[in-house]
């Protein structure tokens, strides 16, 4: 079963027990889907107000691309999941022979790749959600739903935090130096930009709402 | 229906449009709900393990208490929506003689005090799970989940941040003016306290992955 299926209670609780995944990483993902959804909940209530109308058309743009992003999202949350599970399942090959030994080793370790790309795609993603609302913190939005902007930017920060966590960890188990380099060299740029935009949009809100 | 029933994909979709409920409040207290969530969590995978047997006593308390915390989140989730949709029904009140307006005032007043102490219990118990995440950082767990641990206090940090931005925009249009000192008084001291530990742990456990 697909963990954007479960129902919000189920999946805290799986959340919470001994059940080896969903773990931070999915979380993360959650994090950003919730983050792009809520920028295009305040691009939705931008719209159709006399008093926002001049924002209206770019709001409506605001509004679909929060809404792939969201539903990007969603699908890495399960991704995440599975990419580590395809790394528990590597763990589980015989290990009898030489010829085991090396099959075994190099699936562990493309299944590690698999959990480093995929919190990285988060990044992604949620670096992106957050120019997206600062789009609409520029550009003009209902300014009752300040406090909904404001925790659509703490949600991209926990997500791109928390997906650079998840690369951070996976990065210590891997042994290709080509591509620990290169996914370094990428994470670090996403997180810069990505939370350099998600905390300056939160203290932006918060100096609104204060 | 509860938002915790709802699918997740139903819930961050609903959480997307229009429909002016949910919005951040909720979405706060479900950071606060996977913050404690995953502090169960990491507990849970601390026992039972021959490395960690020193903790596994202490790791049992921390998560029983992260799931005392984790479902207390919950039901908060539910409970910001539900304040918020008593204001949405007070404003629809009639407000055609002196009397009406009077009631209907007195309505939108009670209804934006609910919206207030929501956030609020949310902001208790995410500092709450905070401190018991430290518990464990401090105690000793399971390294495999080390990034586990740091999204459960980027979880709680965006709770306590996300569930603040929640009380300053209903003490805006509040006209208590005790109740508005007091409730200033407890956000401030609960997001102080509460973050110091969520970003301070986030922080320490950043440094043990890289």
């Amino acid at each position: 079963m697909k963990l954007a299926d479960l129902s919000v209670t189920d999946f805290v609780n799986t959340l919470a027990s001994d059940a080896p995944a969903p773990g931070g990483g999915s979380a993360a993902a959650l994090y950003g889907a919730m983050g792009a959804g809520l920028t295009a909940m305040v691009a939705c209530l931008t719209q159709g107000r006399k008093k926002y109308a001049e924002y209206a058309e770019f709001a409506a743009q605001v509004e679909r691309r929060g809404n792939e992003l969201k539903n990007r999202l969603l699908a890495v949350m399960d991704e995440d999941t599975a990419a580590f599970n395809q790394v528990s399942a590597a763990f589980a090959l015989p290990k009898d022979t030489e010829e085991q030994k090396l099959a075994r080793s190099a699936a562990i370790q493309a299944g590690l790749k698999a959990c480093t790309l995929t919190p990285l795609d988060c990044m992604e993603l949620a670096a992106d959600a957050a120019s997206l609302a600062w789009d609409l913190l520029d550009h003009g939005f209902n300014q009752s739903s300040a406090s909904d902007l404001g925790v659509a930017f703490l949600s991209l920060s926990s997500a791109l935090r928390g997906a650079w966590l998840n690369v951070l960890i996976n990065l210590g188990s891997l042994k290709d130096e080509t591509f620990k380099a290169n996914a370094r060299v990428k994470g670090e740029r996403l997180l810069a930009s990505g939370l350099k935009l998600s905390e300056e949009g939160y203290q932006k809100v918060l100096e609104l709402v204060e």
